[in-house]
C-alpha cells in the first residue's frame, strides 16, 4: 500500500498518518518526492483495505501495490531515483564509468589505472580489496592494506572509490575507505549483510546473482531500502546458463525490465558479463544503448599478469577505445559520457 | 586443412589441388575471394598433413583449422560473407530490416503491415506461412495461402520475403514463394531440413536454437555450406534460461563472439529474443550497437487480435519509434539503416 | 472436454455424440477402456459448455479439460496406457530394459551386443542407423545398411527393435525394419515428423528435447496421439544445464511428474542423462526407484573404439552389474525386471 | 601434493616433514588414516616437486593432486570419511533421516513432528530458526526462541538437530543449541561463514546452491575442511533449471559424481530438489537407490498452514510412506535405514 499526501499536507496530519500506520502492526517508509510526500506501508500480510487511509486528513489516495517489491517499485515511486556519490549523481542524463583492476595488487598498479581512466572519462574508480574466491587457495585481495590504496589512487586523481564488502565483520572498514559500497553477486542473498548496508547512509551498487531472477534482485534492493539505505544503484553482470564460450551470459533484458519495473539507476558489468576480452566493447556499447544508467569496467595496466581476471581485463588503449564508442552511442540516444580529461 | 592458392594459379594447377584432395578420399570447397581464392577440405579424421599441399605449384600455403566448423569460419574466410535478397546486400555497411507479422493472417493485414514498415526503412518483409506450434491445436499458418499473400504484398511493396520452411516435403514450395528461406529455431538442428536447403542456390536465416550453443550454430550453418549454399545469415534470438519475467534471455554476447568466429552476417531477433511489448525497442538498439547485420522485428496492424505472437508485436507507431531509435545508433557506429520512404 | 459413455451405450448414441462434434468444428477421439468410452474433443479454443453433452442419450457426464495437453492427459484417461512392442508390453508390472550400441556398426558388433543384453535380461534391442550428429562431418550412421543388420541381430536373438527415424524421408524405411520408432531429442518438435509417425499404427519411443520443458514433451507426444497413434512411450534423457561435469542432467524429477500428469509409459535413459560412464548405473537404479516402466542403454563390446557415444556407453560387464542392481531396486518397489537367460 | 608416510614413521621424521613445509611458505594438513598417516599440502601455486619430499626419511610416496579441490577429494583420502552427530554415525552402512519442519513455529508443532518421525526411523530433527527469506516482508523464523523449542524437542526424544546457520553473528550462538550447522544454499558461497564454522569442530551440512557447479559445491567444503573442521557433509538440493513445473531440479547425477569424487557423505534433500508434495518420496527412494548417505525430509503436522514451503511438506502420514519406501530401496542395494520404533 502507497499512501500519497498533499501537496499542503500538515506535519501534523502526516504525523497521524504514521502512527495510524504503526498502531496496525506495519512500517511506515516516508518518502518526500520533487512535488508531494508518499508513504510506503510494509510488514502487512495479504491486501489492506485503502478506504480507511482515504479518509484521513491530508491524504490525496492510497494505493495498493501489485508487486512483492515495494519500495523500490515504479508503482510506489514513478520518478527516477537519483543517487549520489560524492559530487557525481548516477541515474541522471550523464552515465557514469567506474573502471579499475579487478584486484587491487601494487600501489603503482593502482594509481597508474586511477590515472589512465579518469584520462579517458571514467568518473569512479573500481577494485577489489576483499576478494570472494571460488578456491581458499587462491589470492583474497589485500584486504586493508587494498583500501588504503584505493585511498591513495583517490588522493591522486580526485575520483570517488566503489569497492566490494565481502561481510559485515568488515564493514565498517570499507565503508570508511569507499564512496560507495558494492555487493556481489555472490552475496546478492546474504541478507544479513544488506540488512547491515540497509542501516547505513552510503550508496550501495548491488550485483544480481549469477542465478537470480529480476524479482529476487529487486527482493534483495528491497531489504536494503526497508532499512532506510535508498541509495541502491542496481547491477547486471551476467547469469550463468548453458553458453560456454562466454563466462556468463550478459541479460540485455533486464536493463529495459529492471526500468520498466524499478526507479532505481541500472548498472551493467559487460566484463563479467561476458568475460572474454573481445566482445567486452561491443556488449558495453549494447548497455547504454539498451538504457543503463553507467558502466564497471575492468582494466589493468597488463592484463596478462593481473592476480585475477586477467581474461577479461582491458589495457589502457582497449579502454580507450571502449570509451569512444560507448560515448557516440550515449550521444545517440540523447545522453552523455564525460570526454577525455586532459 | 585450408589450401591457399596464389593469385596467378592456373586453372590446371587449381584442378590438380582439387583432384588430390578427392583422391584422398576427402572433399574440396573452392571459395572464391577478392584477391585470391582458397580450398577448403572436408571429410577428413584428425589433422592433415600441409607438407604435400604447399609443395604443389600454384599453392601459396595450407593452413590447419582448429575449430570443429570449417567453411563458415573466419580462419577460412578472414573476409566478412556478403548475402545478396533480391537487390538487398546483407552483411555490408547497411543494416537490414526484416519486419511484419508473426504469422500471416489475411490479405490486408499483410499489405497494410508490409506498407507500413516499407514507409518506416524496412528492406524485407518477414511473415510465416507455415508456422511450428508446441501445441497440435494451436493455428498452424495460413500454408500456401499464407505464401500467395505474401507474393501479394511483395507486389504492392517490392520488398522481398523472408518466411520460415518447417520441412523439407513443403520446402520447394516456399523457394518459390519466398526470396529467402528462415529455418526456425525449433529446426535448427533438424539436419534433413539443413542439408536439402544447402542444396539450393538460395539465402537462409538460420535461427539459433533455444538452448543450442554458439558452436552449434555454426555446425548447423555449416551443414548448409558444405552442401554448396553459401548464403547463409546467422540469428540470435534469444535463448532458454531460468528467468521467467522475459520469454527469452537474448544472448547479446552472442553478436561479437559469433562475428569474430565467423564471416557470416548476424541477425538478431528482439522480438522473440524479450518476447514483452516493453523493451523489444530498447533490445533492438543494443543488437545494433553491438555489431547485429541486421534486424527482425514483429509487426502487427492490432497485436491484441493478432492469431500468434501478439504480446510481442508492435504496433505501426512503435515501430515507427524503434526504427528512430536503431537508425541513430547504427549512425553512431558508422553503419546505416534506411531511412523513412515518402 | 472429455465425453464419458455409459457403459450400455448404444452405436446409435455413440454415433450421434461424434456427429454432434464434428457438427461443431472440432474432432472427436474415441477411446475405449476397460469399463468404458470415453470420447476426447479437441480442435475448440476455450472452453465448451459441458451441459448440451450431459444432456444426449448415452452419455455419462462431460468434463472439462484443465491442462493443455488433451488425449495424453490422466484426467482424459485415468488409467496406465500399456505400449505393445511385438509380444512385450511397456507400462505394465515388468520394467523393460532395451539396450545396444549407439550406432550399428557391424555385423559381429551389433549380433554380440544383441546376445549379451539378452543374456543379461534386456528385453529389446536399440541401435542407430541413422545418426543425427552435430558436425557434418562425423559418422552418420550406416543408414539402409544398419537396419539390415538390425534384422539379423533380431533374427539370431528375437529381440525387437528400437531405432532412430530422423526425418519423414526415412520414416517407411524405419518402420519397416524395426518394431519400435524412436524420435531423437533434437526431433522433439519436428512437428511434421510427429505428424507422420502419429499417422502410423507403430509404437513410439518419444525423446525429450534437451531443453524441452515436461509441458512441451506432453504437446509433442499431443502432436503424436491427436492423429491416431495412441502407442507413446515418453522417454526422460536428461536436460542442458549449467552443469559441465556431466553431459546433461538427468531430471528424475520429469518421472513422478510425467506419471502423475499421463497415462503413458516413461522410460529413463541413464546413458545420455548422465553421459559418463561412471554414474550410469546409479542413475538407472534411481530411475527405476522413482517409478520408470523401463529403460535405455548403451552398451558396446568395445566402449573405447565406438564410433560414436564411446565415453557412455557400457561394456558388458557394466551392463551385467547394472542389470544386477536395478533388477533388486524393481523388486524392492513391487515391480520386476527379466532374470539373465541361460 | 599428498605426502604419504611409512607405516613406521617416527614422531620426529613426521614433524620434519611438516617443517620442511611450512619453510617452503605452504600449509600441512596431518590427516591420520587407518593404516598410515598422509600429510596435505595447500597454498601452492602451480605443481610441485615431489621429489624432495620422496627422499625424506618415513615418507613412503609424494602424489601431485590433480584436482583444484584437494583435501576433500578422493586423490587424497581414498577411503570414505564417517561424520559423527551425537551418537549417530552419517556416511555408513546406515543411512540416516532427517525431517521436520521447514520453520519451527510452536512448541506443540516442533514436539509433535519429532516425535512423529522418530517413531518412523529418523534419527535427527531438522527444523528452521533463523531463516533466509527471498522477501524482506517473510516470516523470518523464531530465531533464539525456535533453537530453544528445538532443544525441548530434542530432550522430548532423545534426536541430534540440524538447524541452519545464517550469519557469522548468530554462529556461537546456533552452535549451541545444534548438534549439526547448516549452510544453505544462497550461502554456499558466503565464504566468511564457511571460514567461521571451519574454525568449530562441529559436523556441518553444507547444501549446493541453486546454481552451484559440482566444483564449486566441492571448493566451499574446501573452504571449511582447510580450516580444521572434516566434519561436512555435501547436499544435494536441487538445482535452477528451465523447467518450472517443480520448484528446482533435483540433480540426481551429482550423487555418484560427488561419491566419486570426494571422500564426504551425500546428503539428499527432495523437499526442495522436487518442491511439490507429489514427487517427493518417489525422488527420495531414487536418491538412495543412487547412493545417497541420506535425507533430509520437510514434514509438517498440517502443511496447508505452514508459515514456509507447504507445499513442499509432508503429512505424517505421508512421510510413513515415504520411509517404507526408502527402507525398502536400501535394502535392496545392502544397505539399512532405521526401523519404525514402538
Amino acid at each position: 500500500m502507497l499512501i500519497l499526501l498533499k501537496p499542503d499536507v500538515t506535519p501534523e496530519q502526516q504525523d497521524a498518518v504514521e502512527k495510524h500506520i504503526r498502531s496496525l502492526g506495519y512500517v511506515p517508509h516516508v518518502m518526500p518526492g520533487a512535488t508531494r510526500t508518499a508513504v510506503g506501508i510494509t510488514g502487512n500480510k495479504g491486501a489492506l483495505d485503502p478506504e480507511p487511509f482515504r479518509m484521513m486528513p491530508g491524504v490525496a489516495d492510497a494505493i495498493p501495490v501489485s508487486q512483492p517489491f515495494k519500495l523500490v517499485s515504479r508503482e510506489v515511486k514513478p520518478e527516477d531515483t537519483l543517487v549520489s556519490v560524492g559530487d557525481l549523481t548516477i541515474g541522471g542524463n550523464e552515465l557514469i564509468v567506474a573502471a579499475g583492476p579487478c584486484s587491487v595488487e601494487t600501489r603503482e598498479q593502482i594509481v597508474a589505472t586511477a590515472e589512465s581512466v579518469r584520462a579517458q572519462g571514467a568518473r569512479m574508480l573500481r577494485g577489489g580489496a576483499f576478494k570472494p574466491r571460488t578456491s581458499p587457495y587462491d589470492f583474497q585481495g589485500l584486504k586493508a592494506d587494498g583500501l588504503k590504496l584505493l585511498g591513495e589512487a583517490r588522493a591522486v586523481t580526485g575520483l570517488p572509490v566503489v569497492t566490494e564488502v565481502k561481510d559485515v565483520e568488515s564493514l565498517a572498514m570499507v565503508a570508511e575507505g569507499a564512496e560507495m559500497l558494492q555487493i556481489g553477486a555472490r552475496n546478492m542473498q546474504n541478507f544479513s549483510l544488506l540488512e547491515a548496508v540497509g542501516e547505513l547512509r552510503r550508496p550501495v551498487l548491488l550485483k544480481r546473482g549469477m542465478s537470480a531472477s529480476l524479482k529476487e534482485l529487486l527482493m534483495a534492493a528491497e531489504y536494503i531500502v526497508a532499512r532506510g539505505n535508498r541509495q541502491v544503484v542496481l547491477c547486471e553482470r551476467g547469469i550463468r546458463t548453458f553458453e560456454t564460450m562466454t563466462r556468463n551470459t550478459f541479460d540485455i533484458n533486464a536493463i529495459p525490465m529492471l526500468k520498466q519495473l524499478s526507479h532505481l539507476p541500472v548498472f551493467a558489468d559487460p566484463s563479467h558479463g561476458v568475460g572474454v576480452r573481445h566482445g567486452i566493447a561491443a556488449v558495453a556499447r549494447a548497455a547504454v544503448a539498451a538504457g543503463a544508467d553507467g558502466l564497471l569496467i575492468e582494466v589493468h595496466p597488463d592484463p596478462a599478469r593481473a592476480l585475477s581476471d586477467g581474461a577479461q581485463s582491458l589495457t589502457f588503449a582497449e579502454f580507450k577505445e571502449l570509451m569512444s564508442g560507448v560515448r557516440a552511442v550515449a550521444a545517440a540516444i540523447g545522453r552523455s559520457i564525460a570526454a577525455p580529461v586532459g
